[in-house]
């Protein structure tokens, strides 16, 4: 890109945002609706619409080394495409989160001046086949900032509108607790694309661990999370909501604590959400260089989906008796706090230390 | 921070962000309007008012190496509260270049794990420092996040609220350019910066040198926007407007190209600019190691001042007989476009091939 120059990037790349914001405000003005993104890229800000609704806002960075790899040690990439991918998903389940349509994204990125020119083109691709994949149908991509870094990074802030924005801090005793969107894939792929060799022999296996198998690193490479489930559980009367984000307990806490409530997971609904991955486990245990802990595939399987992150499910805690609406699960319920802190419970056991910590030494 | 923990940063620093937000919400409701901020840091996204004035959204990113270095040539350091400023600042600048109140900021900062915490602190008084120093005094800190990479790096998204948005597009012949702010102080401060012993001699200098040196580094430092000129100028009918982050001509250009126009700088006007740069031009071309281009200190003070950026200034064009607002200084006007690009000129010469570009090689 040094040959290029920062404007003549943005003359490449932006036509291709530019043109996606144009057919979104089509749909919407196909759909009577009120285009948001008034003024899109190129002013020194974007310009929304004034609307009585309430605006949300979210900021998320990723960068290089720290949060993906070029090519992981497992063999597979992550070009622009998965980076502009995976910041679009993160940014979007924290809108969705707080039962909110995501309306605009703002992506900043800093990357080495020797990058090519492709792989900003695979990344603006990348943010846009995110916004499809997760039916962010109305999300525009309203401004950025390009710089140049020794490490590439991008920060995407997210803003989106609703209502009546639904906090972590609403879960009731007796509130269901339920799931939409996966929980325990990311970091199963993560495990597998850290590991050496742990793809090779796949082409062997049955074609329904070998589906499992390249579902768990699309996954981390490329997640998915259910957007419209998020409005959907606004609209169905949820009391609390967040992203899965750090993994399911570690996360499910931080409604308890912001709730005042504990949370009960039915332990034969925790199973069966483990259940599928057990074959994935099974192949992350053959090729892990230090498997002297004795675990099981079992207990593996287990530990992705109560500690992994990065799925970007929704896990919300409906009213007692509500209909909980198309595209949860319920997983478990919350019941008054018993003891001074917070707790998470499975099967009458605590479940803790589960989930992702940074700087952890 | 390695031995702190993410959750334990926050729990540290959050307390500042947190007592500044209740003091501006305080200060707003004294004043009989409704806070913006509904739910600050602590959710998945923050939460704005519902709002019929137009939302305008900006994002900048400063890298640790290229926008800023720990201990500069020179001497001066810039550390955690440098860095936490001048982010801010540059964010607000392009809020109120819209014309736009700022109201709330999103700071996505990432860390090497061996920073210590005291930086963080730091970083966070800047922020709030930066806030009262430009006059943004509604703004709130909406929300953020912590990660860890191996260079230090910001990206701070501000968000503004405004009824008419003033954009680069609407500028008209006959149109009079002003300025608000400073242009070419933060230049000069970062040519003295970036040069070895270039502040070693400044204390045997006569009083007013020493601090137009002192305030040329300050202002790369810590640089002041204008803010409340932004609104004063959308008050007061400008056509269009925008932050100098670039340089006057680079920047006056956009304006120009946005709008279809010619820009007409006044000489006088500008050499009225340069006058109180001289002295510091002057110091400058004594440690330059490469002086051998004949700069005089008339030109190189000219120079900063038609192509240096991050001033974060105002430029705006008013109409023609309109009263230019408190806080501008008239520099020249829009003419009609007389080629087939628009021109950027003074005293009958084009300025060309000033400014700020990245990536270049």
């Amino acid at each position: 890109m040094a040959q290029l120059g920062e404007s003549r990037v943005l003359q490449l790349f932006m036509p291709m945002l530019d043109e996606h914001n144009r057919s979104v405000i089509q749909v919407a003005s196909a759909h009577g609706q009120e285009p948001v993104l008034e003024v899109g890229p190129g002013d020194d800000c974007a310009v929304l619409t004034g609307d009585n609704r309430r605006t949300v806002i979210t900021t998320d960075t990723l960068v290089h080394g720290q949060d993906f790899l070029d090519i992981w040690p497992a063999g597979p990439r992550s070009g622009g495409y998965e980076v502009g991918w995976k910041a679009t998903t993160q940014n979007l389940a924290d809108i969705a989160a707080m039962g909110a349509e995501p309306v605009s994204l703002f992506v900043s990125l800093s990357l080495p001046p020797e990058t090519p020119y492709g792989w900003v083109e695979d990344f603006a691709r990348g943010i846009l086949d995110s916004l499809h994949a997760c039916g962010a149908t109305v999300c525009t991509v309203g401004g950025g900032d390009l710089g140049s870094a020794r490490d590439a990074s991008v920060t995407i802030t997210a803003v989106g509108r609703c209502e009546n924005p639904v906090l972590r801090s609403g879960a009731q005793p007796g509130d269901t607790v339920a799931l939409a969107g996966r929980t325990g894939w990311a970091d199963a792929g993560l495990r597998l694309l850290t590991t050496t060799g742990s793809l090779d022999s796949i082409e062997q296996l049955p074609s329904t661990e070998k589906e499992r198998i390249e579902r768990a690193v699309t996954h981390q490479l490329r997640p998915v999370s259910p957007i419209p489930a998020g409005r959907r559980a606004a609209a169905y009367g949820a009391n609390a909501m967040l992203d899965l984000s750090d993994g399911l307990v570690k996360d499910a806490r931080r409604i308890a604590e912001a709730s005042g409530v504990d949370i009960v997971f039915n332990d034969p609904a925790i199973t069966e959400l483990a259940r599928e991955l057990v074959p994935v486990a099974s192949l992350i245990l053959e090729h892990q260089p230090h498997n002297d802990h004795g675990d099981s595939a079992v207990s593996l399987a287990r530990e992705c989906v109560l500690g992994g992150g990065e799925d970007h499910g929704l896990l919300a805690c409906f009213p007692a008796g509500a209909t909980i609406p198309e595209g949860f699960v319920a997983l478990g319920s919350c019941s008054a706090q018993e003891r001074s802190a917070s707790r998470i419970l499975c099967d009458g056991y605590e479940l803790q230390n589960y989930g992702w910590e940074h700087y952890r030494a």
